[in-house]
């Protein structure tokens, strides 16, 4: 029997990213992937040219909207550590809203090939420069007072990277809630000073 | 031809580790960690019961290396913001000295099984509790000043699990130095008050 069901390229990528998080790249086969889709691993290859460009892409549009949410949080905004605040709350609520993907993205960079390795690298550095940027202008402007922008900046990246594993959406705290106590926190790191 | 090298069970579980960390538990295969160790797959099984008993003790070495290491750097130390340095900075060593087995931990909680998965999960959390503990008292002692400390220890203890991604050992910083950066962070991170 010939399955023939339609599935959208974004089912194929939701369903890859969920096994990605839950079981590894290398520990899950295109059947898997057919199999949650319920259409034959022949007829996926229809929809998808391999394995690796299905991870490229999960990881690439992770990232661009990630890229693309911190532009919109820094757009029009002056002040320096409203810029940190903002950027620092726009990150965790990434990781909050996107568990599976940022597993992903986290875990599985070590499953990229080259060119896909090093284009991925280079956005993950763009957010970082972004950041860094900031920091440092905050400290350039006698805003903020940090011996080491670079590891601080690196710091406010990484600290709510895990939240997703401990945050519950129906307790105490919302994700704003969360997002908005990292900002404070990034302040804090960076030795903030009323303006 | 019978393979019939010694191998101990630390170059077992040093070999697992190295492959679970770039591959993935599920992405490797006993024969994999096997071939490593130039020994044939099913003499492995003379060493260890499962690839799954193996994850679960490289884990198990990992948390109490790390409850231990936590324990020491906080023996016989009084003042609660020394405390808090100490206990950041032993943690971010932790991190930058132990790469492959952080990433196994960070990573592969997915894969182990009960009752394997809540007994690291306890040993996880019983670190956490410590931490949680160090600034909870800071708190109440009016030395540290954040509104919620629970969210605050968990922005410490995640800031630099990520730092050997980016720690050079060669370079500007030693792993003393980024500990000790780190270290400062988290006093800012809590609104540590000179005593």
């Amino acid at each position: 029997m010939t399955k023939s069901t339609v599935v959208s390229p974004q089912a194929v990528r939701d369903a890859a990213r969920d096994l990605f998080a839950s079981q590894g790249y290398r520990g899950t086969s295109m059947k898997d992937i057919a199999q949650v889709l319920d259409v034959s691993a022949p007829s996926l290859y229809n929809h998808v040219p391999s394995k690796q460009d299905l991870l490229h892409t999960i990881m690439d549009v992770a990232m661009d909207r990630a890229l693309a949410a911190l532009e919109v949080a820094l757009a029009g905004v002056n002040d320096v550590a409203d810029q940190l605040r903002r950027a620092t709350e726009v990150t965790v609520l990434d990781f909050l809203e996107n568990p599976a993907e940022v597993t992903v993205c986290n875990t599985e960079i070590r499953s990229l090939e080259e060119p896909y390795r090093q284009a991925i690298i280079d956005k993950r550095d763009a957010y970082g420069r972004r950041i860094l940027a900031v920091v440092e202008h905050g400290c350039a402007t006698g805003r903020f007072d940090v011996a080491e922008p670079r590891v601080a900046s690196f710091a406010i990246l990484e600290m709510g990277n895990n939240a997703k594993a401990w945050f519950d959406p129906r307790g105490h705290y919302t994700a704003q809630d969360v997002a908005a106590l990292y900002g404070s926190f990034a302040l804090r790191i960076v030795g903030h000073r009323a303006g």
